[in-house]
């Protein structure tokens, strides 16, 4: 998606570790109606794909992943990172995640009473890097004997692979940038 | 919003310790299209109040806050809970806030790149009870130097006294349903 590459060229600052700071549109402050559009294009990305359900993990997928099930009016479930005392464990779908950005381990948990055999379901994130948080939402899907339809994501880091990985395992991944690398400060795009 | 009303009424779930379990569509998975139109009643409520920004916190008040903005054309800023690596103290507002729901204080942090003296800010939350939240977001943006426009939230526990007491401080508050009672799992809204 050209814009959301231009933005990010624009606005977008690549700090030591390996982050790309958007937290100007993306993370932090969400420039919404840019947001809007970006969910736009994932419902055209998967207009046909029979999705009815997008999932996604809070705190930072949720905003994405609303503004792509205005467009596809779908409900979006989002999984918690902690159990809360609204939730007990043996309702509960659950996968482990390593989070790279906090440098530890999480649950992502799902109420059962949210995803059911016969859901097809498109994962979002606002970030695709290695794929634990995928991986993780993969893991709640199959648990659920759900069907995962495939993925949306808004910035791909190609040069961790874990995108690639998915898809040479049979899932789709559509990301609307994907940066080849960030060597020196410098972010080059995937054509 | 007599269609909030009717839907807590046909999904909520009074339980213990005074929750009102409303998950199956805000909370844990989110009606979207619903939810846009929970934003369009709060951008209708707030046109000509001269609001340039939505400040929330994250994760259950994001979907809101994203579904107003939308309709606002406004970004949001949504305050996090812990101080992430992306993150460093002397570039922050915080301020700390005690969860009943969680039965802890954690702290809620901007940072200053994304708040100024001219903001006209409307605060954004899917639950009111006893303010808690609200009241670290307003000790937020008067950080910020900025200005309060008024709060939008769903579902507001009336008789926690919250928003009443916010009202009387002379801040606007909007409950697109306000719960004056749960005695015995009888939801009874204010009139």
């Amino acid at each position: 998606m050209k814009a959301l590459e231009e933005r990010i060229l624009r606005e977008g600052k690549v700090l030591p570790g390996d982050i790309l700071k958007v937290s100007g549109f993306l993370n932090h402050q969400l420039d919404v109606d840019f947001l809007m559009q970006m969910g736009e294009e994932i419902a055209r990305l998967y207009a046909g794909a029979g999705v009815n359900k997008i999932l996604t993990i809070e705190a930072s997928g949720i905003a994405l992943a609303v503004a792509a099930a205005a467009h596809l009016h779908v409900p979006v479930v989002f999984a918690k990172k902690n159990a809360t005392t609204n939730l007990s464990d043996d309702t509960l779908y659950s996968a482990r995640v390593h989070s790279y950005t906090h440098e530890k381990d999480y649950n992502v948990i799902v109420s059962k009473e949210f995803l059911y055999p016969e859901d097809r379901v498109l994962l979002v994130d606002d970030f695709l890097a290695v794929g634990n948080a995928l991986h993780g939402m993969i893991e709640i899907v199959n648990q659920a004997g759900a069907e995962v339809c495939g993925a949306a994501i808004a910035i791909e880091k190609g040069y961790q692979h874990g995108g690639d990985d998915l898809r040479a395992a049979g899932i789709r991944v559509e990301s609307l940038a994907v940066i080849d690398s960030m060597e020196n400060g410098h972010i080059v795009f995937r054509r």
